[in-house]
Protein backbone atom coordinates (compact mmCIF):
# COMPACT_ATOMS: atom_id res chain seq x y z
CA UNK A 1 0.00 0.00 0.00
CA UNK A 2 3.04 2.51 1.21
CA UNK A 3 4.57 1.90 -2.26
CA UNK A 4 1.10 3.00 -4.34
CA UNK A 5 0.50 5.88 -2.64
CA UNK A 6 4.24 7.18 -2.81
CA UNK A 7 3.31 7.49 -6.69
CA UNK A 8 1.02 10.16 -5.66
CA UNK A 9 -1.84 8.68 -7.56
CA UNK A 10 -3.72 5.17 -6.64
CA UNK A 11 -4.03 2.25 -8.32
CA UNK A 12 -6.89 1.56 -10.33
CA UNK A 13 -8.33 -1.84 -9.44
CA UNK A 14 -7.13 -4.48 -12.03
CA UNK A 15 -10.68 -5.17 -13.76
CA UNK A 16 -11.02 -1.68 -14.68
CA UNK A 17 -9.15 0.60 -16.87
CA UNK A 18 -11.42 3.66 -16.39
CA UNK A 19 -14.94 4.52 -14.40
CA UNK A 20 -17.16 6.72 -16.15
CA UNK A 21 -19.66 8.14 -13.66
CA UNK A 22 -23.05 8.86 -15.16
CA UNK A 23 -25.50 11.15 -13.68
CA UNK A 24 -28.41 12.02 -15.28
CA UNK A 25 -28.43 15.10 -16.88
CA UNK A 26 -30.68 18.51 -16.40
CA UNK A 27 -31.96 21.61 -18.58
CA UNK A 28 -30.64 23.61 -15.38
CA UNK A 29 -26.87 24.23 -16.15
CA UNK A 30 -26.64 24.69 -12.09
CA UNK A 31 -28.22 21.01 -11.74
CA UNK A 32 -24.41 19.74 -12.10
CA UNK A 33 -22.41 21.58 -10.28
CA UNK A 34 -22.44 18.40 -7.16
CA UNK A 35 -21.46 15.71 -9.85
CA UNK A 36 -18.57 18.12 -11.02
CA UNK A 37 -17.35 18.66 -7.84
CA UNK A 38 -17.54 15.10 -7.36
CA UNK A 39 -15.70 14.34 -10.21
CA UNK A 40 -13.26 16.82 -9.38
CA UNK A 41 -12.66 15.44 -6.05
CA UNK A 42 -12.15 11.71 -7.52
CA UNK A 43 -10.06 12.49 -10.58
CA UNK A 44 -7.63 14.48 -8.86
CA UNK A 45 -6.82 11.62 -6.17
CA UNK A 46 -6.76 9.21 -9.07
CA UNK A 47 -6.00 10.85 -12.26
CA UNK A 48 -7.60 12.42 -14.87
CA UNK A 49 -6.72 9.52 -17.46
CA UNK A 50 -8.61 7.31 -15.53
CA UNK A 51 -11.85 9.11 -14.93
CA UNK A 52 -14.52 10.85 -16.56
CA UNK A 53 -17.93 12.44 -16.02
CA UNK A 54 -20.92 11.82 -18.60
CA UNK A 55 -24.70 12.44 -18.57
CA UNK A 56 -27.70 10.58 -19.70
CA UNK A 57 -29.77 13.34 -21.32
CA UNK A 58 -29.60 16.68 -21.33
CA UNK A 59 -26.16 17.99 -20.35
CA UNK A 60 -22.99 17.07 -22.34
CA UNK A 61 -20.99 15.40 -22.12
CA UNK A 62 -23.11 12.36 -23.37
CA UNK A 63 -21.76 8.65 -22.70
CA UNK A 64 -21.06 8.47 -26.64
CA UNK A 65 -18.80 11.88 -25.89
CA UNK A 66 -16.73 10.34 -23.56
CA UNK A 67 -16.53 6.59 -24.82
CA UNK A 68 -14.97 8.77 -27.91
CA UNK A 69 -12.36 10.68 -26.51
CA UNK A 70 -11.08 7.62 -24.18
CA UNK A 71 -7.32 6.89 -24.24
CA UNK A 72 -6.70 4.41 -27.26
CA UNK A 73 -5.04 1.47 -24.59
CA UNK A 74 -8.40 1.52 -22.18
CA UNK A 75 -9.85 -1.93 -22.67
CA UNK A 76 -12.10 -1.98 -19.58
CA UNK A 77 -14.60 0.84 -19.09
CA UNK A 78 -16.60 0.69 -15.84
CA UNK A 79 -20.07 2.79 -15.49
CA UNK A 80 -21.34 3.83 -11.86
CA UNK A 81 -24.42 5.87 -12.57
CA UNK A 82 -24.62 8.48 -9.68
CA UNK A 83 -28.63 7.58 -8.93
CA UNK A 84 -30.15 6.68 -6.09
CA UNK A 85 -32.41 4.12 -7.89
CA UNK A 86 -33.42 2.30 -10.68
CA UNK A 87 -35.59 2.56 -13.09
CA UNK A 88 -36.36 2.87 -16.91
CA UNK A 89 -33.44 4.81 -17.28
CA UNK A 90 -30.83 2.05 -15.51
CA UNK A 91 -33.07 -0.96 -16.34
CA UNK A 92 -33.26 0.36 -20.39
CA UNK A 93 -31.82 3.22 -21.82
CA UNK A 94 -28.54 3.38 -20.35
CA UNK A 95 -27.64 -0.30 -21.10
CA UNK A 96 -28.95 0.64 -24.87
CA UNK A 97 -26.75 3.12 -24.58
CA UNK A 98 -23.66 0.98 -23.50
CA UNK A 99 -24.69 -1.63 -26.03
CA UNK A 100 -23.97 0.21 -28.68
CA UNK A 101 -20.99 1.51 -27.69
CA UNK A 102 -19.42 -1.83 -27.14
CA UNK A 103 -16.09 -2.96 -29.37
CA UNK A 104 -14.48 -6.22 -29.42
CA UNK A 105 -11.04 -4.26 -27.96
CA UNK A 106 -13.53 -2.08 -25.29
CA UNK A 107 -15.79 -3.70 -22.59
CA UNK A 108 -17.86 -1.26 -20.64
CA UNK A 109 -20.00 -2.60 -17.48
CA UNK A 110 -22.91 -1.26 -15.81
CA UNK A 111 -22.35 -0.85 -12.13
CA UNK A 112 -25.25 -0.73 -9.80
CA UNK A 113 -26.27 3.12 -8.97
CA UNK A 114 -24.17 4.75 -6.46
CA UNK A 115 -26.98 5.01 -4.27
CA UNK A 116 -27.31 1.50 -3.97
CA UNK A 117 -23.84 1.56 -2.07
CA UNK A 118 -24.31 0.27 1.87
CA UNK A 119 -22.38 3.32 2.55
CA UNK A 120 -24.38 5.98 0.82
CA UNK A 121 -27.35 4.53 2.16
CA UNK A 122 -26.02 4.47 5.87
CA UNK A 123 -24.89 7.99 5.01
CA UNK A 124 -28.53 9.52 4.08
CA UNK A 125 -29.64 7.19 6.82
CA UNK A 126 -27.46 9.26 8.98
CA UNK A 127 -28.54 13.23 7.63
CA UNK A 128 -32.18 12.13 8.35
CA UNK A 129 -31.13 11.56 11.41
CA UNK A 130 -29.35 14.10 12.05
CA UNK A 131 -31.78 16.22 10.63
CA UNK A 132 -34.68 14.75 13.49
CA UNK A 133 -32.77 14.29 16.51
CA UNK A 134 -29.51 14.82 17.90
CA UNK A 135 -27.74 11.74 17.03
CA UNK B 1 -28.95 11.53 26.11
CA UNK B 2 -28.95 8.72 28.21
CA UNK B 3 -32.75 9.61 29.48
CA UNK B 4 -33.99 10.09 25.73
CA UNK B 5 -32.67 6.75 24.57
CA UNK B 6 -34.01 4.85 27.35
CA UNK B 7 -37.70 6.50 25.40
CA UNK B 8 -37.18 4.02 23.26
CA UNK B 9 -37.35 6.52 20.04
CA UNK B 10 -35.10 9.59 19.59
CA UNK B 11 -36.64 12.62 20.47
CA UNK B 12 -37.39 15.05 17.39
CA UNK B 13 -35.28 17.96 17.10
CA UNK B 14 -37.04 21.14 18.38
CA UNK B 15 -37.26 22.94 15.45
CA UNK B 16 -39.56 20.35 13.42
CA UNK B 17 -42.61 17.93 14.39
CA UNK B 18 -42.08 15.96 11.39
CA UNK B 19 -40.19 15.38 8.33
CA UNK B 20 -41.22 14.51 4.99
CA UNK B 21 -38.60 12.52 2.52
CA UNK B 22 -39.66 13.40 -0.75
CA UNK B 23 -38.20 11.53 -3.81
CA UNK B 24 -38.95 12.46 -7.11
CA UNK B 25 -41.30 9.56 -8.36
CA UNK B 26 -41.13 7.50 -11.39
CA UNK B 27 -43.25 5.31 -13.51
CA UNK B 28 -41.19 2.37 -12.75
CA UNK B 29 -42.97 0.59 -9.80
CA UNK B 30 -39.74 -1.35 -8.73
CA UNK B 31 -37.91 2.74 -8.40
CA UNK B 32 -39.42 3.60 -4.93
CA UNK B 33 -37.75 0.49 -3.41
CA UNK B 34 -33.97 1.99 -1.66
CA UNK B 35 -36.51 5.08 -0.73
CA UNK B 36 -38.98 3.00 0.96
CA UNK B 37 -36.17 1.20 2.84
CA UNK B 38 -34.79 4.44 3.76
CA UNK B 39 -38.13 5.46 4.99
CA UNK B 40 -38.66 2.04 7.12
CA UNK B 41 -35.40 2.46 8.30
CA UNK B 42 -35.74 5.84 9.83
CA UNK B 43 -39.39 5.11 10.72
CA UNK B 44 -38.51 2.56 12.85
CA UNK B 45 -35.57 4.36 14.94
CA UNK B 46 -37.85 7.65 15.28
CA UNK B 47 -41.36 6.20 15.14
CA UNK B 48 -44.23 6.41 12.36
CA UNK B 49 -45.61 9.32 13.46
CA UNK B 50 -42.72 11.59 13.04
CA UNK B 51 -41.49 10.69 9.50
CA UNK B 52 -43.31 10.59 6.02
CA UNK B 53 -42.31 9.28 2.80
CA UNK B 54 -43.79 11.33 -0.61
CA UNK B 55 -43.06 11.74 -3.88
CA UNK B 56 -43.19 14.89 -6.12
CA UNK B 57 -44.36 13.09 -9.09
CA UNK B 58 -45.77 10.30 -11.19
CA UNK B 59 -45.53 7.96 -7.52
CA UNK B 60 -48.09 8.01 -5.05
CA UNK B 61 -48.57 8.94 -1.98
CA UNK B 62 -47.97 12.86 -2.93
CA UNK B 63 -46.51 15.86 -0.81
CA UNK B 64 -50.44 17.12 -0.95
CA UNK B 65 -51.63 13.33 0.82
CA UNK B 66 -48.82 12.93 3.31
CA UNK B 67 -49.50 16.77 4.27
CA UNK B 68 -53.47 15.87 4.60
CA UNK B 69 -53.25 12.81 6.67
CA UNK B 70 -50.57 14.68 9.58
CA UNK B 71 -51.09 14.79 12.47
CA UNK B 72 -53.63 17.67 13.90
CA UNK B 73 -51.11 19.03 16.39
CA UNK B 74 -47.91 18.45 13.77
CA UNK B 75 -47.02 22.44 13.30
CA UNK B 76 -43.70 22.64 11.42
CA UNK B 77 -42.94 19.98 9.09
CA UNK B 78 -39.12 19.74 7.25
CA UNK B 79 -39.25 18.21 3.69
CA UNK B 80 -36.05 16.75 2.68
CA UNK B 81 -35.80 15.91 -0.84
CA UNK B 82 -34.21 12.41 -1.47
CA UNK B 83 -32.38 14.04 -4.68
CA UNK B 84 -29.00 14.35 -5.51
CA UNK B 85 -28.90 18.26 -6.86
CA UNK B 86 -30.81 20.94 -7.34
CA UNK B 87 -32.54 21.89 -10.96
CA UNK B 88 -35.43 22.81 -11.90
CA UNK B 89 -37.86 20.52 -9.64
CA UNK B 90 -36.46 22.13 -6.37
CA UNK B 91 -35.74 25.30 -7.37
CA UNK B 92 -39.54 25.77 -8.93
CA UNK B 93 -41.44 22.54 -8.48
CA UNK B 94 -41.34 22.09 -5.01
CA UNK B 95 -41.18 24.89 -3.93
CA UNK B 96 -44.55 25.91 -5.73
CA UNK B 97 -46.10 22.68 -3.96
CA UNK B 98 -44.93 23.89 -0.67
CA UNK B 99 -45.94 27.05 -1.09
CA UNK B 100 -49.84 25.84 -1.52
CA UNK B 101 -49.82 23.66 1.31
CA UNK B 102 -48.72 26.42 3.63
CA UNK B 103 -51.38 27.35 6.17
CA UNK B 104 -51.51 29.45 9.13
CA UNK B 105 -51.20 26.37 11.87
CA UNK B 106 -48.43 24.70 9.61
CA UNK B 107 -45.17 25.88 8.70
CA UNK B 108 -43.67 23.73 6.03
CA UNK B 109 -39.91 24.43 5.34
CA UNK B 110 -37.65 23.14 2.09
CA UNK B 111 -34.52 21.47 3.19
CA UNK B 112 -31.17 21.25 1.23
CA UNK B 113 -31.33 17.98 -0.82
CA UNK B 114 -29.44 15.00 0.95
CA UNK B 115 -27.02 14.47 -1.44
CA UNK B 116 -26.37 17.94 -0.53
CA UNK B 117 -25.33 16.96 2.63
CA UNK B 118 -21.37 16.41 3.88
CA UNK B 119 -21.79 13.22 5.14
CA UNK B 120 -23.62 12.01 1.38
CA UNK B 121 -20.92 13.53 -0.60
CA UNK B 122 -18.36 11.74 0.99
CA UNK B 123 -19.76 8.31 1.25
CA UNK B 124 -20.13 9.08 -2.63
CA UNK B 125 -16.37 9.76 -2.75
CA UNK B 126 -15.67 6.56 -1.00
CA UNK B 127 -18.02 4.16 -3.07
CA UNK B 128 -15.94 5.66 -6.26
CA UNK B 129 -12.84 5.07 -4.64
CA UNK B 130 -13.52 1.68 -4.19
CA UNK B 131 -14.68 0.64 -7.53
CA UNK B 132 -11.25 2.50 -8.80
CA UNK B 133 -8.50 0.88 -6.41
CA UNK B 134 -8.20 -0.37 -3.27
CA UNK B 135 -8.68 2.46 -0.16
Amino acid sequence: MRDRETLGIKMLRKEYDHIILLAHGSPDPLWKQPFESLYHQVSETYGEGNVSLAYMELTSPSLEDVVAILDAEVRHVAVLPLFLAVGRHLRQDVPAQIESLQREDLRIELLPPIGDDALVKQAMQTVVANHLGKV
